[in-house]
């Protein structure tokens, strides 16, 4: 297929792409006209259709697969599509991930993962916990596995929340082995859990944006009060434990003016804050120099807050020269 | 009665305090005795009863109010009582306002003033959930009319909760009229509720300390989260109203560095941010300056940030001389 | 009228609009022509007149309401109007409410409650203080009805410096009453001159923007100047009593970041700062959310700190349904 | 004679001080005594007379130098005397230099340069204005010469004032040799009254410390309105020139953040603010390191911010070692 | 000559001018072209030649000077020039002056003063320090001649950084005078040498940007390495000394958040940072008003903070006016 | 033996203690007594030889093993030992780790792992540089491995700077796995030099204190150069890999707040900081409540910037119960 960022003025376009929004106009003289946004992975591009109309246009809605035949032009400085044709695309005319960022990881694979790391967690009150939502939740699972971990910075993409979940959960079974104060049953369950407030914070692909309720109330409320609710209904539940895991998802920015209403307080609670700060600030490093030419300054990048480059590249061949 | 402030080295006392802690040791030479911290409203002071298997001493528990015998001495520079006689007091012997600090307003009064503007809120929904608070929740009630609204700093008295609760929910209705595009019920029920997480957060005096889930998750979260529980259990609870008023809670500081996960959204929120803020600073402020002299120079009071003084006095006389 | 912002290209435009701005050019070719600002309290937007000494433009100057005959445009990318015909507009053939922004209040009602206010101050030399400025000094009082609160962000029309005013001062007067400790008078004078300076520090409309001096000294430090000036022609104005109102006005701005010299020492000016911060904050958010619809995000507001929206509407029947 | 710093328990002491308060009191048994601070260059010592009504006691007020007799004790582990003689010291019998911090320059040498500078500054009205402070306003003058410049910190003694305007002013007018852009009449007029406002912010010694005016108004502002005051009866004195100088007063601490209300918009108050800033830094570190040894680290100096030590002594000697 | 910054659609133009940056590139139809950026003192524009074999387009390189024939046009609103005929400048054609940045003051002159400034460090070993930067390194002299003292901001021009540490010095200079506590030798080296890590920090003109190792390791650091590497060749040089006078390069930022490793800690690093800030900030202010209108304000000024303008034009004739 | 923290008054102690300081002074009355600071792993405490001429006290060097007798007082509210007999120890009467704290891992241990790690190094320039520090140079790895982390914080004990080093090592060695962009070489590098400054920065125990250059120059800045210095040793280090390795060291604090000169710009630059950070603060976190009971808050631990508590202690049996 031929990707939206690869169009140029002139060009005749024959291809399958998802409809992220599509909007029936007016022009001055009273005409009706559609205006849709087109989407894959690589561009968001504008689309007209000036013969609604017209037969060759069939019936679709917002986020179908939309396979088109139009021209390209240039308006305002910008690439835009004039659809000739158009129908529904049907299943096997498309890739689903030619259209939306995704993890590079296998989505079953990282699943897999995640029900292991589960097992470790041998206090039966948290396993109980973690299975209510990582085996017995369909809904809340199917969520999970789609959501991205971020509306931009990183893990912007289907998947991001459950790759950056393991990763974080990984760094924090490390620290159980460096540090052996930490509790690994309590660190383990809060790695986990730590970012399922997400679920609700951010819609689903394509939007990927703010819910209201996210945007109202945050995924650091939202995650601890879904725990609260899970563990109550688990018979026996020892309050403490509770309030120590709730602790440690309401802490995990690590500072108040990140958003978090407590600092950690339980070293558990330090070490996911630090678990989940260095698996984010690696994937947003990676994300920006990756492709890029290694000793090729890219500006400053505001997260990390600094003028950035890819690192020379050194092989035994290259410093022994 | 004779307060513990009043008391001078070399005073016999005769009289009845609040015993808050009391502990059995042992002297160096293996001899045991018991230490004491008496309190009443005016100092907390360590006593002393050097020969705990006398006659004279009489079984007591911590908290109890007991009948004390003895004689002041100084230690370090401190004040101290070397109890003689000790048993419990009886109902009637003394007046427990002379031990805590109280709000200067009636608990009753309050109370009454707090039901009927309940009445005013006439959103079926925001009504219902704030009477399964404040008219349905026996325990609750009672945790409320006796909470501090803080450990120390403003409103540290018994009656402060319900007091800074109703100062901020009548400023909030000056509010109300003054700018009428804010929505009466959600800000007045946002007022009534801002603050019940203190009821977790803070233990009853005569101790008036954080307790071990108000360490970890602070009154705010609380606050929302026992908003969500009942709010729940009301049928048909409108889902966003139920998110705008846990907003107006999670945002009441104002800002992220303050222990808010979210900064105010919605008008209602930064009103009710506002109220709290004005009412806060004003009690400090009249805490801070009442029994001193005007035109005396106090020092930096900390959480004002400023060193500050009582105004002078104007009356008529004054500036007509 | 049509107003300047919906005007498209290709209009014909006959219309009286108020010229902010006039310039006589020179073209590459020596050729004259006249660039003007034209206004309404929709837009400001360019016009030309390319043949100045045409017969149909007659005499006007800046700030003349213009009647005109034109041509619209588009010139990189924004409306331009080649005026054809042009001559002084008469009085009545315009309403002036439609060429600047102006406070939705009756300008003589502010007023006359403005004075009604002075008479509630009782102490004799703040309340002679008081009529110098509002009663006593004719231009300062046509300066201070036609002046804006700010250049931008809230108050930003015509009367909004005594509309802002007298909110204020209404919300002290609310203070007076729940916190009895304030001195009514001194409270209520600092109000009504919080701002006074700001008749010095913004020029009238329709440019509305920081004086020279204004830039250089503040309205801060002006208004607490003007006061002094004027307190030292009244006969044993005391002069501890004109310290402390100037103090007030020096720290309502309530922190030195914020542009004041000092902070809040005594509770009158703690509590004036409050009520300026109220009222500045919700009519900030009352101008930021007013004509959009209620559960639309409107993106960060910048002197807000926060990403803000309307709330939701509840009436009985919406919560009912 | 003997300093008070020098006094050790048992010490027989025949001396005069400085009596900087003094108050009558009553024992507990009813006895009236006296309760002295005495107070020379070096400390503050507490002083009592058991018996005011003896003979040997003559009349004194606060503020005299006195003649006393006396034993020196320790009470609460600091120096106390009890003064069994006592008369008022006679002119010649002291040198108050010995009783008071002083500036290292001699007191009429420094007016002498101050007169010289004003002299350099041609503009008539700025001239004019510099006299009407320094060279006509005897009160002014006396208050000016003997002032410090801080409370603590820097420059905190006798001459402080006149010291540090005499450095600020000698760095501008390097300023306007390096620098020809500079004004010298403004910038020299602005350094020599930048901190007049001080002769108000601070008492006179021995007390030093700031006045009710001082701490609710502060130097900056009061400096800014004196010059107003002054150059408002100089006719014809240019108004924009009395804006741009007094923001040049305003702006002199910087930034808000350290007081001032406005932070430099004119080239001339930055510099100021830079010749203030620099004079202030190395008074600082002056006074912290004089008397102390080379090479010797001496903790964080909190104006400074910084451990700080004397530089090593390098001399042609001791680096041909 | 004609400066690029003069050129207008439609001119014919028939310079020399700094050919920046020179590529090779094909158009979608397969044939090559060349875009270059012609430099000089007043602008950067684009120019292209469409024909790179034609006859008339001689050889050159990147950072030539050449002589080139073209027409002008506009390309997405910027100028363009279209090349038609192209050769290498000679010496003479052209004057070096036109087309970079450059001090207004002559460089021998600069560094002649350089030479005398050293002349007066009697310390043997700072003085040999400062000859084997300043008097044998004919390298470092060539880029320190020639090196600006910053990208932009103030003195980004030929000569810059030798005239800032001039500037500096001097001040320093001055400070020893007035502050006899400071250790002459000490500062004055320290002043010459601060900067000396800019001349590795930034490529020479015309590219003048961070090189790569001055974007990780900064100037700071690498002067600092640059003294000790120098330092350690001189026999007996005091270790202490050494460690001081690297002491006053790494703190010269003053604080840590602007890149100092460490704030000063002795009075000479104090005072070399007070020169340098004074330095830095009176030629950012110059360079910002220089050319400007007095009495114009000319809008925030980000290395300021603030709002700025030229003052106003006072001379006797205007003030007496 | 006794511990100086288990002294009481009335004890007669009799043991070997290591004398950190030692002074001969003079008393009042001319007679010379000597005052020492003996310490041992739990205290510093003070003690007197009233009479140093006596036959009883031999002689001895401050930093010595001292075996002493006397009798234990209070003054001034802290022990105090006077003693009466003293003489030199000798090797096996005391144990040093009874006098110094210490690295809990063993020392050789921690040194084998550490040559291990770098033989994981394989590109050969870095490798040689490791070697050059940590294989070569005996006076260094003496420092090295006796060497605390910090004077106070985390790590401030004999051998904390190798078990810190090789904690933040392995964090790094588990990065290299998780994030496959890291260069291993590079990342390993860097995180074994990054701390090697410190043995300038602090002197060795029992003092640990820093020293002149540490407080002046820092160990970020000192590591750096050695690095530097070393490496120009080595025949063909390239210049690129060398100012990427200097880098890290530079970065490794991560904010120029807390005095890194240069913010992280490569990616094991971010991880080496992250690294670091994780390490100390687990350490800081894991001293502050190592030997706590679990649920007791400890109050707030300034650099973690909260008030902590242990973890609960969660049992298969606890939390079945």
């Amino acid at each position: 297929m031929k990707y939206l960022n690869e169009l140029a003025e002139g060009d005749k376009v024959s291809a399958v792409y998802l409809c992220k929004k599509a909007a029936t106009l007016t022009t001055k003289n009273g005409k009706e006209y559609m205006s849709l946004t087109l989407m894959d992975k690589t561009a968001n591009t504008d689309a007209k259709i000036w013969d609604p109309d017209s037969e060759g246009i069939g019936d679709f809605d917002e986020l179908d697969y939309i396979s088109i035949i139009g021209d390209v032009t240039v308006f305002n400085g910008a690439i835009q599509i004039n659809i000739r044709r158009l129908r529904r695309a049907e299943d096997g005319e498309y890739n689903p991930s030619d259209y939306l960022p995704m993890s590079p990881y296998d989505a079953d694979g990282m699943y897999t993962q995640l029900k292991n790391v589960i097992e470790t967690v041998k206090n039966p009150y948290l396993n109980q916990l973690l299975k209510s939502f990582f085996t017995d939740d369909r809904e809340f699972i199917e969520s999970f596995r789609k959501s991205s971990a971020a509306k931009t910075v990183h893990h912007g993409f289907v998947g991001g929340l459950i790759q950056h979940t393991l990763a974080v959960t990984r760094l924090c079974k490390y620290y159980t082995k460096a540090y052996t104060v930490l509790d690994h049953d309590l660190l383990i369950s809060a790695a986990l859990l730590h970012d399922i407030g997400k679920v609700r914070e951010l819609t689903r692909f394509p939007e990927n944006d703010y819910s209201d309720e996210g945007q109202l109330l945050g995924h650091i409320y939202m995650g601890a009060e879904m725990v609260a609710e899970n563990a109550k209904k688990i018979e026996g539940f020892p309050t403490k434990l509770l309030t120590e895991l709730q602790h440690c998802i309401l802490a995990h920015h690590g500072e108040l003016e990140f958003g978090s209403p407590k600092t950690p307080e339980l070293i558990e609670a330090y070490a996911l804050h630090m678990a989940d700060n260095t698996d984010a600030k690696m994937e947003t490093f990676l994300e920006a120099v990756s492709g890029k030419e290694p000793d090729k300054w890219l500006g400053i990048n505001r997260p990390l807050g600094a003028n950035i480059r890819r690192t020379s590249v050194w092989t035994e061949e290259t410093t022994n020269e």
